[in-house]
């Protein structure tokens, strides 16, 4: 039992960084932790009254559209990337002119993608993903059509990090005159150093989900949703009778200022130089740690951008877990591990030690 | 043009709540900031990485229970009061047993009503609510019918502040088999010190609203979204095949920790007698705002929680918009204040020298 006088903050401690291998989620930026700490009373769903939070979420989506290629971003700091995807289909079902919407996608689209079409009642059609995990783009073309309103592109898959053919996805959406969506929630932050094409100026997007709150270093809540056209955002507003605005466009109504706020803090201090070389330290940890996996057998997933899935056997997965490594599983059970700011070479070397000792002391760890 | 090398948090301050009176959010108690400093980093959505901040939510919840008159809670924390209403309207949707599902409630639901129905497909039918902001009983019952999924009553609404009749209302739903969910997102902290029916022990409530980030002194983003029975809450979760889960059923997937964590900080220090201290002072001060605005011959809106409404003149309100105060105005064009736990009697007659000084200064202003 607690001293009931003592102070909750005294008794409770937050997740230590140093073994969390399998999350997108990552330390603040000091500067964005700073900002987050000073506008978490702020909500930016009252504009009237809390000024200056709203100027900074102007000046956060301006450079979120730097990010992401647009000249005249509009948009807002959700607070994730799942609100974000929800309302891209939020806007793809009211500007598209069908009694039966459906969205059209990859089996690696985020689960929040079910969580929205059910919700929105929009049917959802998932093209298979073939052994290297990559989509079908044949399947993509024959399940859209005449009712479908949304085609959904990733831009950094949520288990493997796969970067899907934006441009190709792209045409298969104007070619049925639907909405294209890309998911960049975890990729955004990563692919401005990179060559793939995933952004409004690489492909006909209308909208696009990119997550401060991931590699962007902004404190969590902190999504963002980027739209081509102001008309995107207007789909989503409701009237507010009672209070001094007319139309409010967030799924949430109150939010903490904290996200906006720490968004442009981490934005001024990391674009483009900070994000691009955190990428290539980010990636060439990935590389590393599947060089490790793969000289003690096991069959890994390559690394696209900063995700390593290795076939580990489980009875050493639940080893390391009891050694404090947070780390989770595929849908195909493999060990996957996500390189953010926070995972260092030295996190890892720690951890292929880990993997060494626990090899040794169980059978099924030889897996070569 | 700011110093490029200079830091947002120091050419960026949060709003100064000392003139904020038209907020329902307000300062975080100390000790709930200062563990939504701490777990701002930590997402609930990830259980297995993050094990404290689960333990904290289930703390909240179980806290929350006792709050809302429930002995086994089933729930989380939600981002705010949209996110907790469109999932009550959600699971009355996925429980309820039609192809047309509608809606009924009152005219002064808050907005976020309009959102959920629009999202979810479902009619949403508003009973008019009389001269004195009462909702009509009678429209009520000759709006509900077979179809209709959910009844919402209102435990202080956004506008002013009434109780609606709850132990009617849930009469209404039940002669109808439809949910019932009550909306105490902003009187949820405050009615516990009143002789008000509106929770689950005074009424059979399927589901409601209570936002810990209003009343409850907890940091933003901090809802509450309760069920009575876990099949409400279950009704919400789709799979997540990927992830070490077999479901979620928040709203947004990742969550900022400091709600969660804020939330239980929050209750710890003031449940109960905290909450019933801060209500009789926010209610004093409401009776003397009323008051002072009566003396100086403004109609009132008599306050039922801590929402004092008056029919200040539109010049005199912009000049006191002009001397920094924050308020905001009715869909009647009421200048609208809602005593929060920051809103201090020193503040209060500070505003009302200004309001004198306003009105020698204005025509308009001499109501009296």
């Amino acid at each position: 039992m607690h001293d009931s006088n003592s102070r909750a903050s005294d008794r409770f401690d937050p997740q230590d960084f140093d073994r969390v291998l399998s999350s997108m989620c990552t330390r603040t930026h000091p500067e964005a932790a700073a900002m987050a700490r000073r506008f978490m009373d702020d909500s930016p769903a009252l504009p009237e009254v809390y000024e200056t939070v709203v100027e900074l979420e102007r000046r956060a989506v301006d450079l979120l559209g730097e990010v992401v290629g647009l000249d005249e971003p509009h948009g807002y700091v959700t607070t994730g990337g799942t609100e974000a995807n929800i309302q891209a289909m939020r806007t793809a079902r009211a500007l598209g002119d069908t009694e039966a919407p459906n969205a059209v996608g990859s089996e690696a689209l985020h689960f929040g993608f079910v969580k929205a079409a059910d919700m929105l009642d929009v049917q959802l059609r998932l093209a298979p993903t073939d052994e290297d995990n990559r989509v079908d783009l044949t399947e993509v073309r024959r399940l859209a059509d005449e009712d479908t309103v949304l085609v959904v592109g990733v831009a950094g898959t949520t288990e493997y990090g796969i970067v899907e053919p934006i441009p190709e996805l792209g045409e298969i959406a104007a070619s049925v005159d639907a909405q294209f969506h890309v998911d960049a929630a975890y990729g955004g932050f990563f692919l401005p150093a990179t060559d793939h094409d995933w952004q409004f100026g690489h492909a006909p997007v209308d909208t696009m989900t990119i997550d401060p709150h991931k590699a962007g270093q902004a404190a969590i809540p902190a999504g963002g949703f980027l739209a081509r056209d102001v008309e995107m955002l207007d789909a989503l507003a409701v009237d507010t009778p009672y209070l001094e605005r007319t139309s409010e466009a967030t799924l949430t109504t109150t939010r903490s200022g904290a996200g906006p706020a720490s968004t442009y803090a981490a934005l001024e201090a990391l674009w483009p130089d900070g994000y691009e070389a955190a990428y290539e330290r980010e990636r060439a940890n990935a590389e590393w740690l599947a060089d490790a996996f793969r000289e003690r057998g096991y069959d890994v997933v390559d690394p696209e951008l900063t995700i390593v899935a290795a076939d580990v056997p489980n009875d050493v997965f639940e080893r390391l877990s009891e050694k404090g490594w947070r780390i989770l599983r595929t849908g195909e059970d493999e060990l996957r591990v996500v390189c953010m700011p926070h995972v260092t070479r030295e996190m890892l070397e720690s951890f292929v030690a880990d993997l060494d000792a626990v090899r040794e002391e169980t059978t099924g760890g030889a897996a070569a």
